[in-house]
């Protein structure tokens, strides 16, 4: 079975309609999804950026709310734009790290329902806990994100992304080294990496 | 019959495909497209960008290269990035600003097709006058950029772009006030332009 890579991060924006929509479009195509959770933050300050473009360049970040909010209402998904923006990711990355398949899946859908359906603050662990708890898992996994092995297993991920040349998220790479970006190119990266060409 | 705004620069890359399949596209949809040329430099620089992003930050310019490359490959169109990157789209954007419908459109895409089909400098006056000839109009139209009439229709353009909040190219804009960036957003816009929603 033809399999893709889904970089995500989640503080992304763009990242929680595709990690909505992924398996049903993915299961449309025959094509397996790894999911692999990793950090924007190292790879936005090597290009010099200490915050989200979309606060550095207000113009798109206008932009990027309205067309997610259109994104969304098209989708059936309730957005709201959570406060501060963007969210600290790291607390739920790490749980995404030391959790795999199925669960791994549950519980990232969980935290962006959480995060860009309710507007709820992901840093915070009482809204880690609810997450693993919607997922069907344990609470108590809150505690797996200062396990050094699990910080360790991120920064790896997130070394492997940059690796690959992934700059933003979510990001999509096939077996054959294909990178892709964006929501917006959820149906090309599945495509490619379902035929091997667009 | 519903409008929409097609907003090119001729120094953007993806400015080319979406240029080379508006029309089709927007005849499906029943869409009348208004073909609005501009200048993005003076957009750019009040983000404090003094070059084309894709320069700035070169992950974001390979990306950029082999996502365009692939995008043509599908659309079945010829793709060669020409040097330097970006073009200077000047000379053409006050051409097409002195024309007006079909021969804007039939001059605008004899343009793109020139650079980004066959690598040829957009800046040169012999390439804006065989770019008119194959639209099937005067060469000697390359002397309108010289009016000050042009050159002030083309500021007044760039103006109303920032107005309407466009900050890349290709944008799309529809009657109530919807902005879209990216050739990958033509068929939300036009969807939009023909339905008020997505």
């Amino acid at each position: 079975m033809a399999r893709l890579q889904f970089w995500f991060e989640f503080a992304s924006t763009y990242s929680y309609p595709a990690a909505m929509r992924i398996e049903a479009a993915a299961k449309a195509h025959a094509v397996a999804v790894d999911w692999r959770p990793f950090l924007l933050g190292p790879i936005f300050a090597s290009q010099g950026w200490k915050d989200s473009p979309f606060n550095l360049y207000p113009l798109k970040g206008r932009y990027m709310a309205r067309d997610l909010e259109r994104t969304c209402a098209g989708l059936d998904l309730p957005f709201v734009m959570p406060e501060p923006f963007p969210q600290n990711g790291l607390l739920c990355a790490r749980i995404a790290a030391a959790l795999e398949g199925a669960p791994r899946v549950r519980f990232a859908q969980a935290v962006y329902a959480l995060e860009f359906g309710e507007g709820r603050t992901i840093s915070d662990a009482l809204t880690a806990a609810e997450a693993l708890r919607r997922a069907g898992l344990d609470a108590a996994l809150v505690e797996r994100a200062e396990d050094e092995d699990v910080k360790a297993a991120l920064r790896a991920s997130t070394e492997e992304a940059q690796r690959l040349g992934v700059f933003g998220a979510p990001s999509f790479v096939t077996d054959d080294g294909e990178l892709f970006w964006g929501n917006d190119r959820l149906e090309d990266a599945l495509t490619w990496a379902a035929k091997g060409k667009l």
